[in-house]
């Protein structure tokens, strides 16, 4: 992969003579045809992703947490400081946050980006530093088309460099103050919903700033005029770092051949900007949680997925991704381990 | 306990103190507040229950199977045999039925308790024994009063005896052919909802047979008239051996101070009933998955419960409780393990 436009050639649909075997071997069962339900299409899903149905395993699960800056930080869109991102990315490198505990409750390991944090390169950190924060949507395209495409192409070649080295599950997280701004401008870029409908109050910002917020995104909006079917442009023009890298991730594992695991709202936005680019991923991405943020039903509705976690997080970093990694384990020990019928010598 | 009136004196309710306590740490992790959502709520509840919030541990985990045959098995309200219910009995006790995996997966172990399978006592099983299925709701009471109150009794001890032998946490499962049937019964008993609402398709009926499993919903509660102030007295008339254990083991759990996580539709209608019997005993719930059972939003609402998973599971057995035992130990990780504000020194 030299370009983005190499991505949609390298991802593979699903294989769909192991969909059918998985839907034959589910249907094999001690139980009555479909009666596990959504953990069956996951355990389909599974088995045309890998290319296989037995047994169904992704014992090395990871999340990636990519974190930046975002120069719209500075039009009020949160109370947080921006100087926590740089702190929060030092939690999660020690192994203290909301992440790290629940993808060690999951059995994954959890690797920080640093793709611009204010003050970085971060130490310890992954290094696709792109510089001290994105610029102000508000005013400008928060990068350069290349800077995107270049994001974007380290990504997914360090999911391929973690298939390569037996990664079998991602998980795409996202640390950034300030972030949920660009990403339901890309949501509404992507969509065509306006401000009103996608945006929402993040980490906590007070409901009377709601309205701000709103007129920030419709700045950006009409500011920078992303074109709708253009995924690498709408992330140049109202993204961010973060957002470009998890678009990365996503499409790296899909033309990885590995199941990735969304978190929630700003996943949502990389997601769409993602399958703009390469439709073929959509097929690879597994929702974990509803996100509590306004805007998210809009997302997933045009993303097509149907969460299977309603916990109202709002965290991010890739915190809901990790609580869904054992849905995955629960569907692939059903699919492996259950008798079948044959074996009990019944019918139900 | 020697009556089921002696249940409600025996349910404490939750320790506030120990809520406030949890809620303070929630607040003070390095995270927006309450940004983990539900996930939070549910850290509240355990602390709540457990009468203590550091450290919160659940690690001795046990779902039981309450078995039984239905005498409206006969009326045609199900197209599984009813061997099926001997039979896959001792696929649980072999180990490899759907909750016997998802168990596995959530590290708790599986008690199988014989009410009243036909060809029963099943060799291997607990026995609380009933005898040789539930009479037939359609033409009289499932059972005798004091039956009822034994098999309650029965299973409130059988749990208290397990907590003092060390369980932290329990989830009720069922298994019996034809018992979405009294179920429907007993939640259109407690919620005063007409049939049509509660009665769905259970373990694939086909669905030109629904009409008549809604007669025969109907014509047991026209038959048996059970009062729905009256928790104890529905289950004895429209509901069945299963049931009433399920209700048992929810009150005992309660009684022994220990949380209690439900599967799907069956699991909602014994709630109801326990909850009737003992309203304190509704604190001590924990919901797991939405069943994709008709009715069960119902049912759902009455409880004031809302699920955490949404999975369309329909099995049965306890094999979503099971799967929301994980969650059960996220929220205590997060609890537990999260550093501090203060420990970070930072303000978020």
């Amino acid at each position: 992969m030299t370009t983005v436009n190499d991505i949609p050639g390298a991802i593979a649909p699903l294989d769909k003579a192991a969909m059918t075997r998985a839907q034959q071997r589910l249907d094999s069962l001690v139980k009555p045809p479909g009666s596990m339900g959504r953990l069956e299409t996951l355990a389909v899903q599974l088995a045309g992703i890998r290319g296989s149905d037995r047994p169904l395993h992704f014992p090395q699960k990871e999340i990636v947490v990519m974190a930046a800056d975002h120069g719209v930080w500075q039009e009020g869109v949160t109370p947080s400081p921006q100087a926590v991102t740089a702190i929060q990315a030092n939690n999660i490198l020690r192994g203290v946050a909301g992440v790290n505990v629940m993808a060690k409750t999951a059995g994954a390991r959890v690797t920080l980006v640093d793709t611009g944090i204010i003050g970085g390169p971060v130490a310890g950190a992954l290094d696709c530093h792109q510089g001290q924060g994105s610029a102000n949507i508000a005013v400008g395209p928060a990068m350069h088309r290349a800077q995107a495409e270049a994001i974007i192409l380290w990504s997914a070649r360090w999911v391929a460099a973690q298939v390569a080295d037996g990664l079998d599950l991602l998980g795409v997280g996202e640390l950034g103050m300030g972030n949920t701004t660009p990403a339901a401008a890309v949501i509404c870029a992507i969509t065509g919903q306006p401000p009103e409908q996608a945006v929402g109050l993040g980490a906590n910002l007070p409901p009377e700033q709601l309205a701000h917020k709103v007129a920030v995104v419709q700045r950006a909006l009409d500011t920078n005029q992303p074109d709708a079917q253009d995924g690498l442009g709408v992330l140049a023009a109202v993204g961010g770092f973060d957002l470009a890298a998890m678009s990365g991730a996503i499409l790296g594992a899909a033309a990885a051949g590995i199941p990735v695991v969304l978190d929630g709202y700003l996943s949502y936005a990389s997601a769409l900007a993602a399958c703009l680019i390469a439709p073929a991923a959509r097929d690879y991405l597994i929702p974990s949680h509803t996100s509590a943020e306004r805007g998210s039903q809009l997302a997933l509705a045009h993303l097509q997925l149907h969460p299977y976690l309603d916990l109202s997080l709002r965290l991010g970093e890739g915190s809901g991704a990790a609580l869904a990694f054992t849905l995955v384990d629960a569907a692939c020990a059903m699919h492996n381990e259950m008798a079948t019928l044959a074996e009990c010598n019944i019918q139900l």
